[in-house]
C-alpha cells in the first residue's frame, strides 16, 4: 500500500465507484465485476482494475469482486468508515439546501452548524437549524474537531471566510462561491461551480444547428 | 483554429478563465498578463498561455492581455456570448436553489421551466415558477429550443428523466442526481455530486491527527 504515490485523479474516482457500490448493495447484490462496474460507469473495465490496484487485490481472476467487501474497503482507503464533523457558511437558498441535503448525512458527513454574517440572518431558524453568528464559529469547530467546511457565500466574502476556516483548523473546503481560493499546503478546496459545467458543455454545441 | 481538436481538460478551464476575466472587468482593469490570471487561479502562467494558445493569439508579447477583448473571445469560444434556454426537472429543495440562482442569468442561461413528476407539486408555485407536469416538457423545450436540462430528482428517476430530455433534443445535461447516465454519442453530461467532493478530501486527511 503506497497511498501517498496514487494520483489524485485517481481518487477522486473512488468515491463514485463506492456509489455504485452501494446501489448494487441496495438491490442486494453480492458479486460484482471491473466489467458490470464500468459498464455501469461508462469506463473502462483496465481503468476499474487499474484504479483499484493502487489499493491492493480486491477481487479473484474468475469471481470477481465482493460488493460488501469492496465497499467496506473504499470507506476505509477514504476515511470515510466513520462520521466527519463539517460547518457551512452562507445561510442563503443554496446553504439551505445544502445544510438539508439528506445524502450528507448518509455518506456519514454530519452538518453541525449553519453560520452568517448578516446580522439579520443570525439567530434565524433555517430549516433544522439555527443560524449562527460566523464570528463564534471557532467554539462550534473546536467542539466537534471539525475539519472540513463548505462555503455557500457570496464571492466577495469567500476568501475571508476560508482564511477564518483555515485559521480554526479546517483543512478541507468545499467552496460554492464562483471565486478561486488559495491555500497554504496542506489545505485542500474542491469547487463546484454550475455556471463552469454548463459554460463547458455549450462549447460542444453546434452552431449552425441551434 | 482547430477547436476540435482541444482537449476537453483545456475547454473546461476556459469557464475559470471567463470568470476571473469578468471579476477583472468588475474591479476597472483593462489589461492582465497570464502571470496575474495564473496567481489569481493557483496555476502556471505558462499553463493559461498554452491553453489560450489553442483558440489563437490573445495577447502581444509584453503588453499582456485586453482583459474585454479576451473576455468577448473567450465567450464566442465557449458560445456563451448569447443566451441558452435550460428546463429543470426537479421540484425539491436543490431544484429550488437552483431554479433561483442569479449566476446562471448573470452568465445567460434562463431556466425556462420547472418541471417535476410529483401530483402534489405540480401547479405549485416555486418561488417565481410554476412547476410543470415533467410530461409537458416537451412543449416548452419546443418553444423555447432548449438544449439544456438540469436534473435534481432523486437517483432512481434520474435515468428517465435524461432520456426524456434527450429524446426531446436536449443535448447538454448538468446531473446533480448521484448516478451515472449513459448517453447517446453527441449528448454529454457533466455532474455534480458534494459527496464525492467531501470524499475526496476526506482520502488526504491524516487518521493520526484526528
Amino acid at each position: 500500500m503506497t497511498e501517498k504515490a496514487v494520483p489524485d485523479i485517481v481518487v477522486g474516482r473512488l468515491p463514485v465507484y463506492l456509489r455504485i457500490l452501494n446501489y448494487l448493495i441496495d438491490e442486494g447484490r453480492y458479486i460484482t465485476s471491473s466489467q458490470e462496474l464500468g459498464d455501469r460507469l461508462g469506463i473502462s473495465s483496465a481503468q476499474i482494475r487499474k484504479d483499484l490496484s493502487h489499493f491492493g487485490e480486491f477481487g479473484k481472476q474468475g469471481t470477481g469482486y465482493d460488493v460488501m467487501f469492496l465497499r467496506d474497503q473504499l470507506q476505509k482507503i477514504l476515511h470515510v468508515d466513520r462520521r466527519w464533523s463539517v460547518v457551512l457558511v452562507g445561510a442563503g437558498d443554496l446553504g439551505h439546501a445544502l445544510a438539508h441535503y439528506r445524502r450528507f448525512n448518509d455518506a456519514g458527513f454530519d452538518v453541525v452548524g449553519v453560520f452568517d454574517s448578516d446580522p439579520q440572518k443570525i439567530g434565524q431558524q433555517f430549516g433544522k437549524y439555527m443560524i449562527q453568528d460566523v464570528s463564534t464559529m471557532g467554539e462550534v469547530i473546536q467542539e466537534h474537531k471539525v475539519k472540513m467546511g463548505i462555503i455557500a457565500v457570496p464571492p466577495a466574502a469567500a476568501t475571508e471566510v476560508a482564511k477564518e476556516m483555515i485559521k480554526l483548523g479546517v483543512v478541507s473546503i468545499l467552496n460554492y462561491a464562483p471565486v478561486t481560493i488559495m491555500v497554504p499546503l496542506g489545505v485542500r478546496v474542491q469547487y463546484i461551480d454550475p455556471v463552469v459545467h454548463l459554460q463547458h458543455m455549450a462549447y460542444y454545441h453546434n452552431e449552425e444547428a441551434l
